[in-house]
């Protein structure tokens, strides 16, 4: 693991969900830039010593040279988005796979390059955009995909979070800090951090592409340097229409994605706060509650489901169906077995080219009252 | 009354508020444009076939004629939109007060006619933008007014509706028919219909006005002459930015009108399909739900109110809420008593200027991709 | 009408909820057993003063003695629990039809004695539960009708309220105070208030009897007299069986009845507080929810709903139903006219004596710690 | 552990529960009485094959004998009820800490043996009644322990399944096969299964005893052997009443254990399937909503919750904080080290005592139609 130590929020995060299956071991980590903070944050985890290292070049190159039987084979990259590129980079030169936090990187630049190295390495490269690991959004996806809901016409995805309604960035919270500072975070705020979780979640579920937008993004903060709050007009390239907020600043609200689909025939209501409910409207009978676990369920939600309805799962079970996948698809390198695709299902690096194209899309359109629609 | 005949639905609608209270009583009316309808539509209501009249202009003529303590005070206008301005300005040209279904009228222009009318005339115009007549929907606006959100930052108001998904028009449903006949309902479909009520609802609720607007505005079903979907990014006079959506081909949706807005402090949350709620989330404190006869309330909420708390009131108490208001006013004006000001809390002909000043700018927007914001 | 007089809450309900559709007029009333505050009341209401009486026994004897086409049809009797009885057997006597709130009166005896007089007169005896008037209370009775729950087995119906939880009837607060007396209320507290809502709403939608129960009930306030917390299992006629809990001391509930009914193949769940939704959860299929207005309802439910889907109905709109359908039994009576059974659906003297029946039932093992099961 | 091998449900979840925090690693295990079956449930989870047992007497004899930085010091039994007193016994015997599944074993003879055993062995012992973990359950006792609510007046608890509506024993189905076998589950089906997590979870929030009840248990399946559906009245040591519910044939319900509280000021909702909100509504305050990782909450919730507000925490995470208190008294034992108390709450051998009492005195009351109340 690079990064994740003392005060991280989301290498917790990843280590919980790679450890939720048993599928994955963690055996070291450069936790820290700080090499003495790194050992202190292996040692919480109970990690040997010698493989809890300074930096992540010093972690890449030594277990490179350690035997295979015992060397990491994945590396988990947990930092901040400025912090992604090299590391990954570094990781596929020397064969490790890799799963990456999102966003994918600092610019598109660097997203193609990432994907060119992927696309010859021939290795794994997974995106943690774990809200598409969800059971009920793995549903939505299969009914869009037989047609349930008919030609889709209309699209509204919302993420709104509170938490950046302050200056929080001013009192040491390492969290709001990197995320509000263009150096770490690169060109966007809400956008970059949050926003491209709802694009990707649109475009996973739909199918469909963003084909331009319009966006109106603004900072409520003063002295605040990248946007927290943002709308934006969608228009994709089946002729639907649609909406896709971000906020930051939206005072009260906790972490409230929620993804709304209209079709010809019908529409689908899903909520990350309460994930385990997916709503069905239809123009011709009686509105339906799909449930994680329940009946009437694809496949493709069932796989993703560890217990009987009725015992939620949550935020933790939907990141780990990423780990797991990724497992999966690493045991079926090695064995060629054939599990059902849906096993194979996790963020690719193609999906992150797309969320840097929609930062820089939401980004120049935000800077621009002068053009309307911007095509991407 | 002028419209309302057989087959109507907002006919009904106005008969039940405004008997509701007991303080209103239906005389006659001119309920269609056949006089044999308006005749067989009157008997239905037990009226006097001599008050029943085959046109608007008969009526109103023929009323004006009549001893002072029999004639009609109050004329409640609700026709298609194409048929508020003539009757309108003819009943207070007449010495009636008006009760007038939104949109106010067809055109901008018209609409300050009959603003200019109402000046001189000196009588009473309510306009039946009655999702404000809600107790919650009180509530929240004193919140807002009393400060309790802080300065506010962004507002959400979406009205996404279904029951034009298909080409409804077609099939002789009245209701269709005529508003998606633009000669009838105007120069806007959906934003006319129902994006009216959303733009009142922020500008009641809020305090704020609609500074300049970006709109994309859609026709989903072929041969379709009005919009039948729309999303429209707002930006406020004080700094404030906001999304608006009015849509009725987001299949499967009933009529849900929701607002939320977020200020420094807080936020608050209000759906019209669940009314008798109004949720709050705090910076600093837990989230609070207000409820309809509940505790914690302002006096304005508590007075449009008719039943304690968890006797569900609805669609029909909130549009009664403005006719009672309407009769209060007119009590007033009869014996100066000193009421609550509360009570004299009913939409005028301004917001109706302000509804028609929206149609003609969200529409000019959405027919212009060359250019993001128009100013209103 | 009889009763309802000034800060009266339940006849102001009567009000409109007769006014409500333009079918029933009032003409006159006791409306306080002091004269001139009968009179006031009266003049609140626009009412002929000469028809505003002291008594109810003036009213009755003068009204008998009007012209057909003057005089009173029907009589609506609004008063506690004690002028029940009285009111009701005199108005019978006259020949005229009567709406009386619940609980029935005071006694089985009374009860059976009223039911005679009803039987013998062929005239029109409407008691107000009027919870049985929403129209997913019945959708839902027709789905267990039509068998789409398979054989009942399980019923669970509860009615808790807070409004008792302090002394309120020391505090001349007008309701608390009657219910809380035994010689105007009878002989149980809330198990005769709302108690016996919640039995009639279980013997409306499932059609079973109640066979034996067994009840723990509770006076939680010092010094009251009657019971305000009781808790009730059932045994059914068909060997379901249930719990009945209906409770005033419920700190912070409002109105909150809610009935859920569990068969072999599913089961329902409804909550006035949310009355517009039916949830019916399955075992071979997802989870569906009806909605007023909606798709896929019977016409039973159908002809109780009076907007489209989304136009929330709620507590008046259904007591509403209730007087519509005593309109519509009267008008049948004179036109012999043939509407669909479903409109002459509303409470019946039977269902007030199987109130009064439950109340007998249910206090008397409330009082017994030694027997378990009282038949009934 | 013991028992958990393929097939199993609950002991998949203690491994997930166990792993999630990194505290406690899974050595080895008598996942069956079958050996192979062992040895191929163990490969599943990349254990030692050394280490997968065919019985738990060769298991903890084995193990035992281990050198102390080896052997395993912790034992989790999670297989039927009949099978817990006998390697319960035999791992306290021979010193390890015992998880034990819920209920605590077939009788309450054998709960006092394992409690006198307990208490002479200084060992630890937890009994996993998961749904004690929730940060939401936590919020609730803390609030009743420092009387926000007052004095508690009322309790009612439910916990309706439907997966037992057919008799899904007879296909085989493993969950259900010994659930309703006497000789495997003991004197109580659903009573046992579920209805001691409603019991612990009463006792847990309130810190009330049931003193007395009055049950009716009913079997409605032919040729089950236990009571699948049962209710209960309750009555506490403080005067308060309640009822508790226990029901796996009430079709299309999933998990959904739900307990509300009523005390003089106010109360307190909590379902299980929505974990994360806890309602408090108040006699003289607006309703208020507590969140997981929220506002305004108690240290002993905040200290069970991992993430941020609007990640969701659902059973696995209640579960995994059973867990992880374990661990934390494990350490304390070990390092004396003073953690805030919250830390050391997990149910203990007193909790499985009085799940027995329950469940003697809930049968016994189910059985005799001829006693109204058991004292217990």
């Amino acid at each position: 693991m690079i990064g994740g130590g003392r005060g991280s929020f989301i290498g917790a995060v990843h280590r919980m969900a790679a450890a939720l299956d048993g599928h994955i071991e963690l055996v070291g980590g450069a936790f820290s830039s700080d090499p003495e903070r790194s050992k202190l944050s292996g040692a919480d985890l109970f990690l040997d010593p010698q493989r809890c290292y300074g930096t992540y070049q010093e972690m890449i190159t030594t277990e490179a040279g350690l035997p295979e039987n015992i060397r990491i084979e994945l590396v988990s990259i947990v930092t901040p988005n400025h912090m992604h590129f090299g590391p990954a980079m570094m990781a596929l030169d020397h064969g490790f796979h890799v799963v990456c936090d999102k966003p994918l990187c600092l610019t598109l630049d660097e997203a193609k390059q990432l994907a060119e190295k992927v696309k010859s390495s021939g290795l794994l490269f997974a995106l943690t955009h774990n809200y598409t690991g969800y059971p009920m959004v793995k549903q939505a996806k299969q009914m869009v995909a037989h047609g349930e809901l008919g030609h889709i016409r209309r699209v509204v995805v919302e993420y709104p979070q509170g938490w950046l309604s302050t200056a929080l960035e001013t009192t040491q919270q390492k969290q709001a800090a990197w995320r509000t500072d263009p150096s770490q975070s690169g060109v966007a705020g809400a956008m970059g951090d949050i926003g491209t979780h709802a694009e990707n979640l649109i475009e996973y579920v739909t199918g469909l592409k963003i084909e331009s937008l319009c966006a109106d993004l603004h900072t409520h903060i003063p002295g605040r340097k990248l946007d927290d709050d943002g709308s934006v007009l969608l228009r994709f390239g089946n002729g639907a229409r649609g909406v896709l907020c971000a906020s930051q600043i939206s005072a009260g609200e906790e972490n409230n994605l929620r993804l709304r689909v209209y079709g010809e025939k019908g529409s689908l209501d899903w909520s990350q706060m309460e994930p385990n409910s997916l709503v069905a409207r239809w123009l011709d009978k009686p509105m339906q509650v799909f449930r994680t676990g329940g009946i009437g369920l694809f496949r493709e939600a069932e796989m993703h489901t560890r217990f009987p309805a009725g015992h939620p799962e949550g935020y933790l079970e939907a990141f780990a169906n990423i780990y797991r996948n990724v497992a999966y698809c690493l045991q079926a390198n090695l064995t060629n077995e054939k599990a059902h695709p849906a096993y194979f299902d996790c963020p690719t690096i193609e999906d992150g080219v797309r969320g840097m194209e929609f930062i820089e899309a939401v980004v120049k359109s935000g800077k621009d009252d002068s053009v309307k629609w911007i095509k991407f």
